[in-house]
């Protein structure tokens, strides 16, 4: 088997250009195969803004009317994604953005809930693994947004941590997979005062028993959640830090054992 | 060599679900392999006027600034590509929706003009005809946003109908390609007032002398010039009218001879 690093990255990243240039720099210098999935948090939320578009948010969840999966198709599957991909190629590396709806990779389901309406939201429901492989085979550098689809012509916004999840679990019958969720900090921290306390490894146990203490932030949860579950589904490799410090300042960030 | 047609449609069609839906049933009923170039010329109009940024248009080509740069890319690689893809999708067809800069489709050089400031245009200066018969080859519709890149990491605003008519002339020496630039019309109208009279065929010299009687409208010149360039640089067929006509009514449209 091969080895293929899958990285996920906030969309926060995008409006800073130079840190923008240093992640991507980053990301061109992991060795062998790599995919890229990212967010586009910050950037939709301005854009709403100056449109009018009122975001809801329950739970941390986007709550996306007709006018929000507009506005995050836009952002997420076209500036943010063409941007990191013209980038990714100045860069020497063979990029090409898709998201879910391409070649049918990520199939959703709309969102069911009993109490609460999250509309245009996907709940993951098959990744087309075949797609993704024959592409990754050819040296192309996958840039996914999180945008899915239901098959029958609607869009759906899908959290990019579960598409990586996703992504990462079904990839790792076919590659040895490494995951890294890349954010600002340089891992899970002991405390948000020190933000060098990286905690070096964190086990399933370790997460509940931090998330039951309440010293794992709520920002933080589904990426721990997200993290477990890949570690439990074949990915050799877990990692939540920061794509810069791993790569260029030998800093690993926090390891799932 | 096997055919291949090739379809530029303009982006107006997108806010009205039910002539998408048509052209794209059209689109999806044509035998054989196939590929999409969209414009998104309204409704990036229409989202210029909501966010308050300022169109400005010089002999039909809009300047792009900065915020139109990401107002296009948002709108054409975002938001008109991926509805696109889903409900080709939806229709059975592997679409995938791509731009220039993905997989060094396109690459364009910014526009540069004694007098005026075009702003991030950039003129095609190489299509990789390649990377398109690669995907081609494996049964994908790909579906082209008209945005292109330098190289260097800039996007670049580029004009459908030329993207259509680069691809067309370079895809010419793999595949028997038949161009059909599809839009609202039946056709080349004799004259504006009688829909129905399609003039059946055009010839450079009939396209010339009607420009310098003025009886083609200024809006049709950037589709006739392409198509004449089209078809003296090995495209077997060159077609302008409505591919809903052509493919649902017998209603040829006009062919350039």
């Amino acid at each position: 088997m091969d080895d293929l690093t899958i990285v996920k990255v906030g969309g926060n990243l995008i409006d800073n250009a130079a840190e923008l240039d240093s992640f991507l720099s980053a990301f061109a210098s992991i060795q062998g195969k790599a995919l890229l999935v990212h967010g586009g948090g910050k950037l939709a939320t301005n854009m709403a803004t100056r449109l009018g578009i009122e975001t809801k948010m329950v739970n941390g969840r986007r709550i996306t009317d007709a006018e929000n999966l507009k506005l995050v198709t836009m952002v997420y599957a076209g500036f943010v994604n063409k941007n990191i991909v013209a980038l990714l190629q100045s860069k020497g590396k063979n990029a090409m953005g898709i998201c879910g709806s391409d070649l049918n990779i990520i199939k959703s389901a709309k969102r069911k809930h009993p109490t609460l309406d999250f509309g245009f939201v996907g709940d993951i429901t098959e990744v087309n693994a075949i797609a993704l492989s024959d592409l990754i085979e050819k040296n192309i550098t996958l840039v996914i947004a999180p945008i899915t689809h239901d098959g029958k012509g609607q869009l759906l916004n899908t959290n990019a941590d579960s598409i990586v999840t996703e992504i990462a679990i079904v990839l790792s019958k076919i590659y040895k997979v490494k995951l890294i969720y890349s954010f600002e900090k340089a891992g899970v921290l002991r405390s948000l005062e020190n933000e060098m306390d990286v905690i070096p490894t964190l086990s399933e146990a370790e997460i509940i028993e931090m998330q039951e203490r309440g010293s794992i932030h709520t920002g933080m949860m589904p990426k721990t959640d997200n993290a477990i579950k890949a570690m439990k589904n074949g990915v050799v490799e877990v990692i939540i830090g920061n794509l810069v410090d791993i790569q260029k300042n030998n800093l690993p960030g926090t390891r799932i054992v």
